[in-house]
């Protein structure tokens, strides 16, 4: 393998490929990146086997390709290597003994290379039947249900994102069996068998990070156990998580004895400081009391001292309601809606708590109140 | 106590007091804040007993003084509380049961009050002759050279950064025993008595974040014990450092065999790039050899690989030099300089390296080089 290439583009591809590699591993071949130099340009992948990231640079791009091949090198260290390197062309090369010399007028670098043939084979090949959306409604979807996904190991299915793809719905969901995101979107397409799968919540957080076109759509390939997403120049592998999703479609009531709406950035302040005389190790309880069109939010800690906030509301019922939940719970669910309102749907002090944006149906948060007496 | 001040004013000066409590700290008093409204304004104090910090509102700037009198409440709370309020006026009012009323419109707090009587007494008279530089000067020695201090508690008295005043100059020394760094002033008074303290380099830096308007001046009030800080309307009490700081003096030659030059950020560059390819349990050990106009930067991991940088230098002695020391102590030494060019100063390969501007004397920073045979 031989070519010639401007800095910032190979660093450009290296940032994607990095992503494949999990610094924690082991074994040695897993923290590699592989080099694969052909007729159409120069391919990076790299995996941790539970996921696998391609990339690839068109020969366009490339100053100059002198010697087809593949190597297998040290993923950090290249890496740094390239990004330290000024802007400028760079050449890479295998030399003898399996080193890959690495350099510029002033900088040389041998590397030594691992064996090409103890990279792990990567299946990538395409489903053919994608769900095609754009990266900028996955990065919504992300931004709006991963923080309610379930950080602890005990439920691993609770650690990934479900979608459920049925006709033209896709419907999203993250649970950590305290709180719920539910994200529901109209995709472009039929989809006439339902699609079911839980993708892991960390692996769709490096997925968003390589998502910068956000106009460009994204190709999700689903199959039984792994998802390809193929975007740009890039081509994602992710496993899926093994198990059967909980059934959260009842969890959601359809009517309301009491819908309160109010000012979101209101209500986030008035959150926010009475959430400073709470305990975390007590689950961060704040308590809310509407009062005809005022609501209170208040919150003690007894050896500290203790707040009342006052916002106002709108309340159609004539019933208040008087209810406690965590404040960083109520505090992540409303930040994740894009509007001027909110608004808070009840049934009783012990049923879960709706929280949405008045303008659409599309994203609800779901949250327990917790029982104080 | 009872008071109405804008939001803005008080958090500025809370910015300043937080800085004197430490979050360690196990007696409550010394997590705490004074309030001591006079007829002239609003003195708020904190101290952890190795610091100690008094900041003034002008009255001018407090919208209305009600009833003088003293409080003293967790730092922590009330800093976070006046944070998170909106910009607009707070009431501050204690009220019976010593709790401290803080509220507006829709938001208000009580905190519980700690006994005045417990804080501690502050002694922050002034000395008849303080030393006084600019804030920018001060921020320019600490950055100079806080980064050579040790932050090994085994030896104490390397941890601060000596200060030696005598007649129109002012010294300032800090070393790990490693490296060095050496700042000399000339300040606008002629000190007759010798001064030669060593300041904590922490407190430095906690002081150095709040000298935000560069072009006043700062006051230095140097006793036997402690020094007293004042600048704007600010005060800072440092404890000083017991014991003899090492006479650096003989440590730095007065003639070199070997005077380099070269391009400052050429030599960053290659150094920062040449580290890739060394450990930090081997002191990120590099190697530079001068070759005529050119000098070498090399180093090397026998697993992953090595490395060789090449850049231009000036150099008007026939002898060469082939000389290794760390990366990161030569790098936090060049950072240091504010010049195009740098220039390194070598006597023999076991003797240390003296790395300078080229523009100036003032500075002087000192690495000791690596035995690698």
């Amino acid at each position: 393998m031989k070519l010639k290439i401007k800095q910032n583009i190979l660093m450009e591809h290296l940032n994607y490929a990095i992503k494949g590699i999990s610094n924690k591993n082991l074994i040695p071949i897993l923290n590699c990146i592989k080099f694969e130099l052909t007729n159409e340009g120069l391919y990076l992948m790299s995996t941790d086997n539970d996921i696998a990231i391609k990339t690839f640079i068109d020969k366009k791009n490339i100053e100059n390709i002198d010697t087809l091949g593949d190597v297998v090198v040290s993923g950090k260290y290249i890496y740094d290597i390239i990004r330290k390197l000024p802007n400028t062309f760079i050449n890479i090369e295998e030399v003898d003994d399996s080193r890959l010399y690495i350099y510029t007028d002033n900088s040389s670098f041998y590397l030594n290379c691992n064996l090409v043939s103890d990279f792990p084979a990567l299946d990538l090949q395409d489903h053919k039947n994608p769900v095609i959306i754009s990266q900028k409604l996955l990065k919504t979807i992300y931004s709006q249900t991963s923080f309610a996904t379930s950080t602890q190991e005990t439920r691993p299915i609770l650690t990934g994102i479900n979608f459920k793809i049925f006709n033209n719905i896709m419907e999203c969901t993250a649970t950590d069996s305290y709180r719920l995101a539910k994200k529901i979107v109209n995709i472009n397409q039929t989809m006439e068998e339902e699609i079911n799968v839980t993708i892991p919540t960390k692996n769709l957080g490096e997925l968003v990070k390589m998502c910068t076109s956000e106009e460009d759509m994204i190709e999700m390939h689903i199959f039984n156990n792994k998802i390809i997403f193929k975007f740009n120049n890039i081509i994602m592998l992710s496993s899926l998580i093994n198990g059967t999703y909980p059934d959260t479609s009842k969890l959601i009531p359809e009517t309301f004895n009491i819908n309160i709406k109010t000012n979101l950035n209101d209500l986030f302040a008035a959150i926010d400081r009475a959430s400073l005389l709470t305990n975390e190790n007590e689950k961060n309880t704040i308590h809310f009391e509407s009062r005809g069109d005022e609501a209170i939010i208040s919150s003690n800690i007894p050896e500290i001292g203790n707040v009342e906030e006052k916002i106002y509301v709108n309340k159609e019922e004539n019933d208040d309601i008087r209810i406690s939940f965590s404040s960083k719970y109520m505090m992540d669910a409303i930040k994740t809606l894009d509007s001027t309102d909110v608004t808070l749907h009840f049934n009783s002090e012990i049923t879960p708590i709706i929280i949405k944006s008045p303008e659409n149906d599309n994203l609800i948060q779901l949250i327990l109140p917790i029982k104080t007496y």
